[in-house]
């Protein structure tokens, strides 16, 4: 029989793959919940924390709990989150920051950022592995806003995502990806272990809040074999598009 | 001052953007536009040629045309149809097959086209290019019943699924993608005109009818620096899936 905290998980999640919570919108206080149920708070947070570790909800804010996904595909969060969607395999996530410094904005960084370029920004190289295998170069630059937060974060922080959210309360909203294929560099090379000149999957993205205001971009590069991107679409809706290469 | 037959082609694309026609629905037929519009069949057929041009329509069905896309991001045709795509960005297509042959069905195509292994397939080995520099090799196979389509198709023909369309009134109206980058082979290399182990982006793609029938499979290998693949997400609807390899 499942323990009582888990019946309500469940209930909360289907609640949630319903659409009873809108996305972004929060859960109701946990003592709210807890009066509802018959049950403790403890029990509650027992519940609640099953799905946070799901990506379904965030961490507080305030007394309650914003809700980040559903089972609707892959949640927003889980492609988001490297360690999200390394947990929801079952595997490990590893991650580990190899350069970190502040610097003024390139005339990309202005225009991806939407800030100044001169404006001082924060860029972040990290190398994330998969069960002890590395797999993932990320180059990431941050506004100034965004920042000390990121600073804040432990070198090894599993789920930078769910660290940032946690230090600021700021929901990363929107993404814009940009898919293509590119050739190792010499430092991709060095830092992956592969061969220079050797195929990488290159997701290039800038990610908002809701109201569209840019929270980071970055250049993640895969390496070869390591992982796939998969969208559906259809006549009626078609959220892929091919573009021909700017450079 | 716009001509006539422009202006019945803006007030519909206008209506199809708006969702007056379904996607997948029918235009009115031509008798019946040109009483609308009174104007004469032929105004009426300058001013659906452009809306086909354009991917929001296909060709005929019957005495109408089938509702295809609409300005809602990319059209579904304009993503499918590497012909369709080049024509909106001003340039030319061009295309070559290669090699073309009936086969057993491998357990791969198979699980792929929903059919028996050993069932008769057709291979086709595509080049295609973009102003006349080479930048794709298609590899698709097509479930018998397609299979005297495309072998009637002329071996340049430049847009294959306008060509489908036109054959077998057969629209292509889902598809799943798979994004992943892998290392030219030898074959890839000697085509494309690239070295062997040189980055390619390669989108492997299953596409249905309405009724979800898969109509092909496809493995497409695109020179890296030529295209790359966008799609937006949100916390309320993510379409990109991120995927551990499979092999």
């Amino acid at each position: 029989m499942a323990a009582r905290h888990e019946e309500i998980a469940d209930e909360l999640r289907q609640a949630i793959d319903r659409g009873d919570y809108r996305i972004g919108g929060t859960l109701p206080a946990e003592t709210e919940l807890a009066t509802r149920y018959g049950v403790s708070r403890g029990t509650v947070r027992q519940a609640v924390s099953a799905l946070a570790a799901e990506g379904r909800i965030g961490s507080r804010q305030g007394a309650r709990r914003v809700v980040l996904g559903n089972r609707r595909s892959q949640s927003f969060a889980e492609l988001r989150s490297f360690a999200q969607w390394a947990r929801a395999m079952g595997q490990q996530a590893s991650g580990r920051v190899l350069e970190q410094f502040r610097r003024p904005a390139t005339a990309e960084d202005a225009s991806r950022l939407q800030i100044e370029q001169g404006d001082e920004v924060l860029q972040v190289l990290r190398v994330r592995g998969l069960d002890g295998e590395l797999v993932l170069l990320e180059r990431n630059v941050y506004p100034e806003w965004m920042a000390s937060a990121v600073e804040s974060l432990p070198a090894d922080c599993e789920s930078v995502v769910q660290g940032l959210y946690d230090a600021t309360g700021v929901i990363f909203a929107h993404g814009e990806h940009v898919i293509d294929a590119v050739a190792a560099g010499s430092q991709d090379a060095r830092l992956l272990g592969v061969r220079r000149g050797s195929p990488l999957l290159r997701i290039r993205r800038v990610t908002t809040t809701h109201a569209g205001r840019p929270i980071e971009w970055s250049d993640d590069r895969y390496r070869s074999g390591s992982v796939s991107f998969a969208v559906a679409n259809s006549i009626g809706s078609n959220p892929l598009i091919r573009r021909a290469a700017e450079e």
